[in-house]
């Protein structure tokens, strides 16, 4: 290691915090190797002209965010660079269609989902400090005052033309030319999920499904009385196209398509380009409508943004719905269809439904996507949540017992981890509840009871040393 | 007539403005009677020492409101005492229950509800002017400055406590004793009564009615693949409580009913309140639960407050809806249910179906409703809806057919008209549309056809000369 300059604190950043920040870009840079023995603490201390107790504390830090290791009576070794996890397994539902009867665990999940005590591990839902939370908040207050009437005024159900226009100009982007007014606002993506499933199916329907699948769809089928076809699902490369086209070779069985081709929820898995359009294709020939839930599709790790299955749409077939709540402002609850040829349909039961979506969050998104900055912290927030991810891997690597599966999604908010043997994904929630800990168990995930062994974690909520032990426990109390 | 002392204009009031008023005071305090002949505009010039213009002017706006009469080559006398129109009568539906098919004439209807150079006669919609616009679009600003983390989280299903506290604190003022747990916020009444729906009944189940009933839960209990079974109902005492005790005799006829007691979309129908504690004890006896939307009830003309049949519901049977749209904030899409027993339920449907409703407004809501003068706020409102339904009434007297029968609600924002003989209400929205003027035919309001003589006026929309020339262009076309 070589000798480095003196050091002076960074701005609002404490001594020990500058030090840790200098050593760690020197290991992840490479300038020292993956299990190289770092310097005494005394000739650190004197390397960089720091006293005795900052290079502790800087070795400290650095232990425990597993980017150093301790070895009794031997001193400081960088952190040896560990085999990535193995992934998990291709999901095997039974090929049959079932009403969705939620058991119990549901009620439990939510029951402490917004307790303020829990470490969310287990929710999916952005930290707050990765948002605009205080650029937007000033946003609603101008749009109250420039508009104050809106608050005063029934609104047209389809929503604001203004933020219509700029969704479907970023949607041509991406490769979706549809325009303003095709796409109808909602209460959120789950809103816009509701009125297109609404819009194309109805009770004793069945709608088939990724498995493992987002649960708030599940309970929305239960809830409309319909019922759900599981298809396998590769947690890499998203719903098996070959079993969905084996499921659906007798017309009538499925009804529509429910999927999010883009980072799904829980697995992170994201469908190729090929199979996106040969899905399209198979789809419209077969006469099955594709609901599709694009809500990650901005949070991508990779070269660009994944284009949805809409861009291969051709004839009006694909409903894509997303959402503000996972880039800008959960708390605005503001989402959007787009639902091609269903439309009219969506429109009315938005009207039906709730009337219209409360315009004046509408116009402070619009100036923010159109002139405050999207794409800028798009790609920080990005950025993060790599980050986020990386370390979140390196703790389970580290923690976790031997023969853990675990999915490293190209975006997202979630990592779907598998336990080896016979693990009990629900007594571990139970446990990790006794703890203040949120996990979100793999039942929840399917209608078939299946998935005991599997837990989804999430890296994109408020990351803290809190959330680090919080990762650490759960990985022992896996091993136990 | 006495000579008055001269005039000067008033605060912002043109001359002729300040002279009509005064004259129309003389008129209403019974100082110029009923069919008295009126000072000609000379004497009227000297005597109030204005110019001939001035009092040509003055005229010809009272007689544009119809406080006075132009005899032709006998001057202006002040306008005869009309007595009031007779009632519509009860309705009487088939005895049957059916799925509800909703017509064209709902597309119709809806394609020009928007349309920003319509005349909304047949809306209905507050007049913003009426709604302390400014005031709430200050508090949603402040809310979003002291609470900006607020945009970039996700909250509890159930709503903000605060502003349940609000409610509950409220609701205990009119009879019921619930308590901020039992509040459920909601995006507007429409989402509430969608909820409480899906709570209590599924696809085939029949739902109760009033008929006339509001149209927007025909469309609900449509797309919901559910039954209605409309109900006689009185035009002034609301629901037939004989005809519904005979209608659910046999159990499992009936699994909800859904009404409005206080002041009922389309007939403003109020609801005794013997027949509501009977209505409560006979539902909770025969295991049937009422779905009641209270949204109305703050808008009482006469002594005091309605209380909601919630009031005697001692089992949680009842599930009491409402909203700040028709008093406060309509564009911030805020509503709330008290649904007793299946609070659970409908907490569930909510996080199922739109997550939560958005924080910032309910904040903003709650100021207020706690400290921004709200009763004060109602006092004002209820006062000019009042004086607004009275000139309605005046106009449609003046000039609807002979024959017509209207009610006179005590509360609300609408009035139910039964043109008569073979008058066709959908022919006449039509040839209206033509003119730009929206009504609301009575088909509308049923799903069996009939009321085809019917329509329902708005008086709480935006009041204007427009208004009123549209009022006996209508009259005036129902006559042909």
């Amino acid at each position: 290691m070589k000798r480095m300059t003196p050091l002076s604190s960074g701005e609002g950043a404490l001594l020990y915090e500058t030090l840790a920040t200098r050593l760690a870009e020197a290991i992840d840079s490479g300038s020292v190797k993956a299990g190289e023995r770092l310097p005494s603490v005394r000739t650190l201390s004197r390397q960089y002209g720091v006293s005795i107790s900052t290079a502790v504390q800087a070795y400290r830090q650095l232990e425990d965010r597993r980017v150093i290791e301790a070895r009794p009576k031997s001193g400081y070794f960088a952190a040896a660079v560990r085999p990535p996890l193995p992934e998990p397994r291709e999901s095997k539902p039974p090929a049959t269609a079932r009403y969705v009867v939620t058991s119990q665990l549901f009620l439990e999940y939510f029951n402490i989902l917004d307790r303020p005590d829990i470490v969310p591990l287990g929710a999916l839902r952005p930290d707050p400090s990765l948002l605009p939370t205080r650029k937007l908040a000033s946003l609603l207050g101008l749009a109250a005052r420039r508009h104050a009437d809106l608050a005063a005024s029934y609104s047209a159900s389809a929503g604001t033309e203004r933020l219509r226009r700029a969704i479907a100009r970023r949607a041509f982007d991406y490769g979706c030319s549809f325009h303003a007014a095709d796409v109808v606002i909602t209460d959120g993506c789950v809103d816009a999920l509701n009125l297109c499933l609404r819009a194309v199916a109805k009770a004793g329907d069945t709608i088939a499904l990724e498995s493992p699948t987002y649960f708030v769809m599940l309970q929305m089928i239960e809830s409309l009385g319909m019922k759900a076809f599981e298809i396998p699902t590769n947690p890499r490369t998203g719903l098996s196209l070959e079993a969905f086209e084996f499921a659906t070779r007798r017309k009538g069985t499925v009804k529509a398509l429910m999927l999010t081709p883009s980072f799904t929820n829980p697995t992170g898995a994201l469908m190729p380009d090929g199979n996106r359009k040969a899905l399209a294709e198979l789809c419209e020939k077969r006469g099955i409508p594709i609901i599709e839930d694009d809500i990650y599709g901005d949070i991508w790790f990779g070269e660009a943004r994944p284009l949805p299955v809409k861009a291969w749409d051709k004839t009006g077939n694909v409903l894509l719905c997303s959402s503000f709540s996972k880039t800008i402002a959960p708390g605005f609850r503001v989402g959007w269809a787009a639902p091609g040829r269903y439309r009219d349909a969506v429109a009315v039961l938005k009207r039906i439904g709730s009337l219209f979506t409360p315009p004046l969050p509408q116009l402070a998104l619009a100036e923010f996507v159109e002139t405050g900055g999207f794409d800028h912290h798009l790609r920080k927030l990005r950025k993060s949540l790599a980050e986020r991810q990386q370390r979140l891997a390196d703790l389970v690597a580290e923690s976790f017992p031997k023969g853990t599966r675990m999915s490293r999604p190209s975006g997202g908010y979630v990592s779907w981890v598998e336990l080896p043997g016979k693990a009990d994904a629900v007594d571990l929630f139970r446990k990790a509840r006794d703890q203040s800990i949120l996990l979100a168990p793999g039942p929840l995930f399917t209608t078939t009871g299946r998935f005991k062994n599997a837990i989804r974690l999430n890296y994109g909520s408020h990351w803290s040393r809190e959330m680090e032990q919080a990762i650490l426990r759960i990985g022992r109390m896996a091993s136990e």
